[in-house]
């Protein structure tokens, strides 16, 4: 049996829940899938970067970030200290790729997978952009390469959305879908439902890690448009960018108008659609006021859910709740085993 | 490019609803997936059996059986009138059991499917009659001859459950899942609380051709127990028959119930429910009051939904709506597919 090689680039959250869950599921990878591993390289954003051959014991990875030291003394050699550089110096056999991201050209992620499919290795990522500035090439790339390139993390964390459609429905086409795919919006959403402000929420969201210093990528609504444009440009066959999508956020909703359409027993949501049409695919990200009976109205807090209408199946809803860095580590490990079995 | 030779054991609506989007996906099958296949026998219930080595006419096969005929002229020899005797002599590469089933024993669906394994052939069934008497043995014998004995529409209908499980969510342990998996008991609580009786409601049911002429299957919940017992025996990993299951139907709610449930805004649904415990798994089914604030309260009509647990993900909801012949046959095609990919 062979041992497959990773290198972790990109050692945040993501990252460190993923080195947890590799050695939680570690027997049973060994005993039931009959997959072995060892971690040969970790790069950090500002704790360092260790390379070695033989394997790098993770347990002490994480209790030294957790200590807030660097992983250098990890390393058995000397690593490079860019991306693509430490990418070639791994010689791993899959790079998992969890940098911090820019969502305007995909870089440099779409960089360091690409440097690594050349070299022979598969990509994994839970990253929105290389998804969509460069899904096309570097898919192309990964055949070419007999490699795969698979990201099931970058919408709905890891509940299967691209493997639902690549792997469980082939043959069916996918016509339109609806969903709520942005946590933090449809969190704030909720707890002005519960009574705080608008300001309150944002700040709440901040708190508790789900939305970013300056909220505004969620807020208005870019972070849902960028995942609707990844679902069309995987799943419907059509490059499309995050900027082609029509977006509304929900800056413009207040306490007020929560709280009208709670006493008609409404809910705003901000929803995301994608439909065919004519000359086209028709998208859409912009609150919408919801009926009881609408299959979107019970999604709540931190949950999303997606509504896929096929020519195969009636509407097919795929609900996940209680989302965090343990269930996109759980996407990238359900990637690298289809990847290799 | 190898065609793949059919065998349709059975040919109510699901076989002619299966032959219908054969036909309909045939160009795509060759074009996208380099899948190419010919129906080399059809054995009916009623209208004759037909096995020829260069391919059936299905349209001709469906034209026949809406006239009422018997599909004997198609067939190019004399065909064997019994199940085992016609797989055999189909020498086809995949079985298609769509035979009624006994759910008492699973047969004769079980030596259907075993005879067709052993004869090198991949079986394919919508049937849980197998699934929860064979599963082990059946899966055993496939293994052994390098097949598939696939079953996804034997539980909601096309909507990937157990390929959702089998593909997506790999290294992943199933805790408990909780559901609305009988479509007729369903129908029959959503027409209650539009005012219809039980006794309207039943007969509705059965006049559009969802429910038994005797409809105590669906009533009492053994139709729910047989999926409990299939998803259990399945995802779980332990035998369990549907007499194991804790059952309670929907026979004792009345309309005074459901309307007085509805004036409390709540909701009456048969929910069907697993869970691991020290001792084994404990099942269920049995009518439960849902608040609006449950995932399974929204489901309505013939939808059904699931709700999985486990350790690798959050709460993971499917819901299908809309469920029909065509996406019980297009289960059986995705079953198809994936067995020879």
């Amino acid at each position: 049996m062979d041992t497959h090689r990773f290198a972790l680039l990109g050692f945040g959250n993501v990252g460190q829940a993923f080195a947890r869950l590799l050695m939680a599921k570690s027997d049973e990878l060994l005993t039931q899938l009959d997959l072995n591993w060892q971690v040969v390289g970790i790069m950090t954003g500002h704790h360092g970067v260790a390379i070695n051959p033989t394997g790098i014991n993770l347990e002490s990875a994480l209790a030294m970030i957790a200590a807030g030291d660097s992983l250098d003394p990890l390393s058995a050699e000397p690593a490079p200290q860019n991306g693509t550089d430490f990418i070639r110096a791994c010689n791993a056999d899959v790079l998992f790729e969890n940098t911090p991201v820019s969502y305007h050209d995909g870089q440099p992620a779409i960089e360091h997978i690409s440097t690594a499919l050349s070299a022979g290795m598969h990509a994994i990522t839970a990253n929105k952009g290389p998804v969509v500035h460069a899904y096309r090439e570097l898919t192309k790339l990964a055949q070419a390469h007999k490699r795969k390139f698979f990201f099931e993390s970058a919408v709905m964390d890891g509940a299967p959305v691209f493997s639902l459609w690549r792997e469980t429905l082939p043959a069916a086409e996918l016509q339109s879908f609806r969903g709520v795919l942005n946590s933090t919006t449809n969190l704030i959403l909720t707890l002005m439902e519960q009574g705080k402000t608008f300001e309150d929420a944002v700040a709440y969201t901040q708190s508790i890690g789900i939305a970013e210093t300056d909220p505004s990528g969620d807020i208005e609504g870019w972070d849902a448009a960028i995942k609707v444009a990844a679902l069309v440009t995987v799943l419907m066959g059509t490059n499309l960018q995050p900027s082609d999508v029509e977006r509304k956020g929900v800056e413009s909703l207040r306490s007020k108008d929560i709280q009208s359409a709670s006493a008609d027993g409404k809910r705003w949501k901000l929803i995301c659609e994608a439909e065919r049409t004519d000359t086209g695919i028709a998208t859409s990200v912009r609150p919408e006021l919801l009926d009881p009976t609408d299959p979107l109205y019970n999604v709540m807090g931190t949950s999303s859910a997606v509504t896929f209408y096929s020519d195969a199946l009636g509407p097919l809803t795929v609900t996940e709740s209680d989302p965090g860095p343990h269930t996109t580590a759980y996407g990238l490990l359900a990637d690298f085993i289809n990847s290799v079995r």
